[in-house]
This record gives structure tokens, C-alpha cells and sequence, in this order.
């Protein structure tokens, strides 16, 4: 499948220099490593090289789902893949899976989630800042995930307009005010899951779940530790991200 | 939707007492709680409860693909969720991927595997154990997830027959020796996954990665904590688990 | 220096078969390999080995301080070396401080504490419970080391008798009710250490040492990972402990 | 205990504005706050406040062998408390204790371990650099421990001098290489302690000390997880120091 205008390519030298770019017969773009036309890479394959002036060589790859997110514009922080890894695997959702999502900010998780739900599901993603929502568009538009997302601008402590939802993921700063709304949203067995920084907020959020009568309850976190492998040098990196938040996961029986 | 002879529902008392169950008009199911006629699910919707002949009440729950897997006879360890997780959106895989993996084991990965790939997709798993093949494919059977994956007996240290794979996942002894044929077989921008107990097995395979030309190599491990819930008195679990394996990621060019 | 009626000396066959047992000529002690009479270790020297009547060899060794403490009677929880460690090296106590300690309980810390206080510094261990400070009473004998601690019964949030104490060791289930104690007992520049398996009981006890003007406050959690080292298959243990508790350190300005 | 000439004392704001400065008449220290002038805080008492030229309180505070610790000039790295703390208490040297201890460094360990070997003990440190030497032996002056320390240029790989020590600990590339001197250097049932940063050092530590006859073998890693305390508001920190190093622990029999 040949490369064409329009298409979004990951330019790839090593771990650090790693580029997504637009393919555009109009533009350049500057490396420290010298300049690439963006109009030849159309016609090329994944996996061919590009030179810059320099001659230095640039691998073409097809960009995975990560490798878009990681270059969304950033309004807000974005989810670690760590945490959206595994808040989608307990969800249960996939292919043909009805989500709602608060907050949308830069459109990180809720690009996952488009990934994993289509072709045929649908993910209603809620914001309350309208910026976040025009810059989340723009993010889902590059990804090419933008067909299986309805963008909303609203607050999920106030209304969820959906029912017969599979899941609902919170990241939000008050997740304990929307387990009502989540709960009416879901169908039976759905299911809740909530990332929150701190842990008065999974103290907040845990205690309405049961009171509401959400059943399964459960809280933890995830920790990543990366590891510089060398034969005979092998050893965990010497800084790690401690900590992002908690993950709450609840069913609505 | 009605439950219906045949299908599976996971009977609910609390996080303990669990129960996945086959409707069965035949059977009978035997709790620390009671007896619960298995024919007496058929007609009942997700949501509803179900009393033993004592009287305690179970809800009525449609089994996520965690509740399968978590269900699976056991004829080797079971992988992680949160291993598994992080491993397939690392692989950028989704609806309509082309997955090898290696080996089956009790099927616990190839059944996520098979849930994000379809409806269009398929997993090649291979194992060198007739005997995992024949529980993986009652395990599978039971998930509906069967008719994604073809089962195969054989190596992959020795062949992989499949080409343009999206993603290559093994769960392996000597994952090393299949780093050739995963190339082989993998589209180019195509992800190597593997999961390894030791740093041993990690050295040999990164080294082995590199050698071969496979790039963006990398290596982590996932820590899950979980916590005790109550106001006031919020804490870690004491006890977890300390090690499943390390996690190497690589991408073909 | 020959082994005499009435040392403890470790019996040490492998990790898990260690026995700390007391030279007394009257006494046989009796192990899966067979019979050693306590008697015969007198005149020995450490380093040597003693066989049972089974002809299985055990090596005599000069007990360490975690050697007592692991053999602690145990009327409560012990405190974990990992804790301990961290929580004598950051209160800056070493030969001839005063150390304040509550509860008590098995002796442990206290142990510890007195261990590196002596030969001229001393602690004073309160608890509430007689039954404790009798259990700890003979733990710390055994040990050798009850001539550095006066075990006081009372409760640290109603009275601290001494003054101008170098370090103050709470581990209580309410220990910001000690602090204005921990404050007057405290001199300038003395160090107050909390060790808590609570979160809330760390929210409390911070705000109530900002409150009353210590400085320098700060909260952290140890994790240890014990790791099975063999040539070419190492890796962490499958299982740890994940939480025991939370450690505050702050100074009396 | 009035403050004096050529003491050092510790200038404390918050947590990252604490100084460590020497009371010296013709001085000045210029801080951020403002300049206070070194001889003003003789005739002092610990717990006073100063105030700098423009108004600003710094608290006086007497230094904890930590707070020396952290000010030491670095040559190479210096070991994290964290390390230390659990590698002193394992090896359980207390007052009286004679220690070997290699490379020397900056002078942390050996720094720490005079301070807990006092008043009767005594640290022979060796290092291979003069100028690591020369740089522990100004630290150590400044924290007033060095009449504990013996430093010694040499290669423990080597020759280790001293016999019967209670303890040894190795912080060096190949600490492998010294099991053989410090066997010999070690009376019976003394401890070996080694610090590695990768577990590569640890797999050919281990294996020596195995092949040459300690026992009670033991590999462990420390991580230490601080938190931000506030009411309502309470997390662990984002960033954490992921990895330093394995510590190993042997007896000898």
C-alpha cells in the first residue's frame, strides 16, 4: 500500500528522534539531522528509508495507536498507557462496545477507546471546556479514530444523556458526584471505572459506589518500571514515574 | 435479552463467591450458600437475582472476557491482566489485526487477543503441547472467542508459517530463538512482544532483537497494587505480587 | 571466646531450617533432622558445627540483633527491618541518644533502638498493654539487651515524662494525639518519627505536626523486593509483602 | 550548649532552602533571602532563629549525620539512605563493631557507619583513588567522624589487611573479585554486604560467595516512595528514583 498525500507517517532515526509527520508536497520539515521534503515521502512504502539533505537516513512506519497520541497537542495532561492499558482491559468493552467518557481532555484515552470499539461501537466523550473539545478534534481527526467518537460539551455530574452504556471511564475531579448519573447510564453489568491523582478522591468515589449499590468494587494502581538492557549492564532506569493515580473499577449488578 | 440454554452467566454474592455457569437445564449448582438450579437461569435477564434453596440471593451477571479467562482450566500459569494488557496496546493490534502468538498455554492471552481483533481478525497461536491445544480450545470455546483463532501445533523456534502479522506475542522459554521467524513473518511496522519471567531471558532476546534490526526496543515490567477501601482506614493490600515477568517490545522497520 | 551455659547461639542448617536456642545442659532440642542436646554446645566455638544424633551437620553462628527480633515472642505485629532501618537512620540517633519509643509492643524496635543507643544512651518504651511489656520484657533479656530500656507503662498521648529526649518513635494507632506530647519531651532539633499503616492516620498526623510547628515534615513508604538469584535464571520473588505502612519524619525547630 | 566557633550548624527555611554552614567570625553566607554573617551565630542556641540582612528567620538547628551526609562534596555518587539504612541494620554492626568498608567515595557509608560504630569501633575504608581519599577525608572531618575512619589506598580485590571485622561492605565494579579477601578478612559469622547497581554484578557476587562457602545468601532491592501530604489532597509524588542499586548479604559460617 503506497504512501499518499494526506497520510500521517512516523519518521523513525532512533528512541528520541522519532517524528509523526503529515505526507504534504507543500512542506518541509526540519530535523536536527537535516531537512526532509514532506512530498517525497507520497509513493513510498512503510518500512522503506527517507534521506534527509544531510543524508542522513530516516525509517518510514506506519504510526501505531500510540504513536498518535503521544503526539496530540496537549491541552491537559494526558493518560499514561499504563492506565489506559489496563482501565480497558477490566472494562470488558471491544468491538461494538457503547462508551461514555469524562473528561475528554486532549482526546489521549478516548482514541484508545475508539481503537478498541470499532468498527461498530461508538464512544460519547464529555468535556465542560469547549477548548478542550476543539483541541481533542483536531487530535482524533490525525489519529483517524474522529468516525467513532461523539464529542459533547457537558458536565457528566449534571446529565449523561446515554443509556444501555457498556462502560463509563472517569477522569474527572470529582468522580463521586457522577456515580448516579453513570449508574443510570449503564446497562445491567456495565461497567464503571474511575482514574483519580489522589486518594481522598477514591475514598469520595468508593464510598458512593456502594452506597449507590455498585457491586466488584475494586481500587489499584499501576506502576512502570523500565529497564536499560545491555548484556552484562542490565538495570532498571535510575527515574520512574511514581505515580499518575488510582484506578477504581465497579460493576452495576 | 433473554438467557437461553447454554449460555454462560457469572452467578455474584460477593468478590469470593464468584460462580461462571453454564445454563443447564440438567444441572444442579452446589454453593457454600445453597443449591442453585441451573435451569432456572433460562428466561431470567442480566440484572436479575436467583435464590439458592436457602435463600441467599445471587445476581445474575453477563461475563466479561476477564470473567472467562479468570475461569479457565488451568494446565499452565495464566498471564496477568495487567501483563496482558499493557501488551496489547503497546502492539497497537485492534479490530481486524493479524496476530501470532506463542505458546497457547491454558488460552488465557489468546482469548484477549482474539476479543480485540475481531470481528475481522485472527490469531495464529501455536503450541508445542497437544495438550494445552485441547484445554485452550474448550477454554476458548466457552468465551464464544473460537472462531477468531486458529489453533496450531508447532514451534515457532522452527517455523512461523503466517506472513504479514500485524503482531508477533510470545510467551515462550527461549523467546530468542524465534526473534528470525517473527521477522519473517511480520508486516513491515510490525510489533514483537514478549513476556519473560527472567532477566536472563531478556538480555538474549534484546541482544537478539537488536542484531537482527528490529528497532525501537524496549523493556519494562508492571507493578499492580491494590488497596483496601474504607474511609479512614485506606491502605495498600499487604501482600501482592511481586514479579510476573518483564515485558520487551520491538518494532520491525 | 568459647560458647558458655546460657548463650543464644543460631542453629543454621539452610534459610528456612535457622534456630535460635539457648545453651542449657538439660535440654535437647528436637529438629526434622534429628536430636541436638543443647548441652554440647558448650565449649564450642562459634563458626564450629554440630551434628544431631541423625549425623545432620548445623553451623553454630554468633546471633545478630534480626536474629533475636525474628525470634521475638509475639503477642503483636512486628515492625518489618525494612521500616526499622530506615526509621533509626533518619532520626540521627546512634551511641548515647534518648530515645522516647511507643508501643512497645513485641520489643522489636526496641531492640533495634537499644542496640544502637548503647553503651551510654538508653530508651524509654511505653505501652499501654502489662501483657506487652511482660512479652517484651523477656524478648529484650534474651537479646541482651534490656539494660539500655526502661519499659514504662502509660500512654504517650496523655503523659511523656521525659525531657530533652534526641528522637521520638511512635508507632500507635493515633499518633497525632502524641504530638504535642512528642513536641515538650523533644529537644531543639530532636526528631519525631511515625510509623502508620494508614493513610488517614498520615493526613492526620502531618497537619497536626504543621499545626504545632515541627519542620522539615515529610511522609514516605519502603518497599523491599527479595530477589531468587541464580546463573542465568534470576528474578524478583513471585510474591512480596506490598504494604506494611507509611513512615512521618519531622524536627522540633 | 551555647554555639561556637567552627561548629556546624544547620540553617533551616524549608525543605529546600537548609544550609549547612560552619561558624566562622570572618565569613558571610548569601543566601537568596538575604546574607547572614557566620560569626553572629556564636554564643547561639540550637532552636534559635537568625535573621539575614533583609529580615528573613533561618532556624538554627544542629545537624543529623544525614544532614552532613547530604552536603558532603561529591567525587563520585554518593549512596542513597534508603541503601544504607537496611545495609547497616542486615549487617548488625553496632557500637564496638570493626568494619571494612570499599570504595570509600565521598565518604557517605563510611560516614554512617562510623557513626554507628562509635565510640569503641572502627571503619577501615578502602579506595583506589588518592583523590576520592582526599575528598572523604575533608568530609568526614567536617561531620566530625573521622576519628573512626581509618582510609586506606588500596585494592580490596586484592588484599584485605585487617582480620576478624564483623562486617564488610562493598560498593565496587566488581565486588565478585573481593569475596576471597573478605572470607579471610571476616571473623566466623560475620556479614558481607555489597551494593551493585546492575543485576549482572549481582548473578557473579552471588555465585562467588555460594562457591566459596557463605551461607545465608540473600539479594534484595530497596525502592522508596515519598508522598505529598495534604488534607484532602494526599498522592504520592510524580517522579521517584526508580532504581539504585541490588544489595547482597552472606554470612560467613
Amino acid at each position: 500500500m503506497k504512501i499518499k498525500q494526506g497520510d500521517y507517517v512516523l519518521l523513525y532515526l532512533d528512541k528520541r528522534r522519532r517524528y509523526l509527520v503529515k505526507v504534504d508536497s507543500k512542506k518541509e520539515f526540519h530535523t536536527h539531522k537535516g531537512i526532509i521534503r514532506l512530498g517525497d515521502l507520497e509513493g513510498k512504502n512503510y518500512g522503506d528509508s527517507i534521506k534527509t539533505h544531510l543524508g542522513i537516513n530516516f525509517r518510514i512506519l506506519k504510526p501505531l495507536p500510540l504513536d498518535f497520541v503521544r503526539n496530540f497537542r496537549r491541552g491537559t495532561q494526558v493518560i499514561y498507557p499504563k492506565d489506559a492499558a489496563i482501565m480497558i482491559i477490566i472494562s470488558g468493552i471491544g468491538p461494538g462496545s457503547r462508551v461514555v467518557e469524562a473528561g475528554t481532555g486532549t482526546g489521549a484515552l478516548t482514541a484508545l477507546l475508539a481503537h478498541f470499539v470499532k468498527p461498530t461501537g461508538v464512544v460519547f466523550s464529555y468535556d465542560v471546556s469547549r477548548k478542550n473539545l476543539e483541541n481533542a478534534k483536531k487530535n482524533l481527526k490525525m489519529s483517524g479514530l474522529d468516525k467513532w467518537v461523539v464529542l459533547k460539551l457537558g458536565d457528566v455530574t449534571q446529565e449523561i444523556e446515554e443509556k444501555e452504556i457498556d462502560a463509563v471511564f472517569l477522569d474527572i475531579p470529582d468522580p463521586w458526584l457522577a456515580v448516579e448519573n453513570s449508574y443510570n447510564a449503564l446497562r445491567h453489568g456495565g461497567v464503571f471505572v474511575s482514574f483519580s491523582p489522589t486518594i481522598n478522591q477514591v475514598e469520595k468515589t468508593v464510598e458512593t459506589l456502594e452506597t449507590r449499590g455498585f457491586i466488584d468494587c475494586s481500587t489499584f494502581e499501576v506502576m512502570l518500571r523500565t529497564y536499560k538492557v545491555r548484556p552484562g549492564k542490565t538495570r532498571p532506569e535510575t527515574f520512574m514515574v511514581g505515580h499518575t493515580g488510582y484506578i477504581t473499577f465497579a460493576r452495576k449488578p
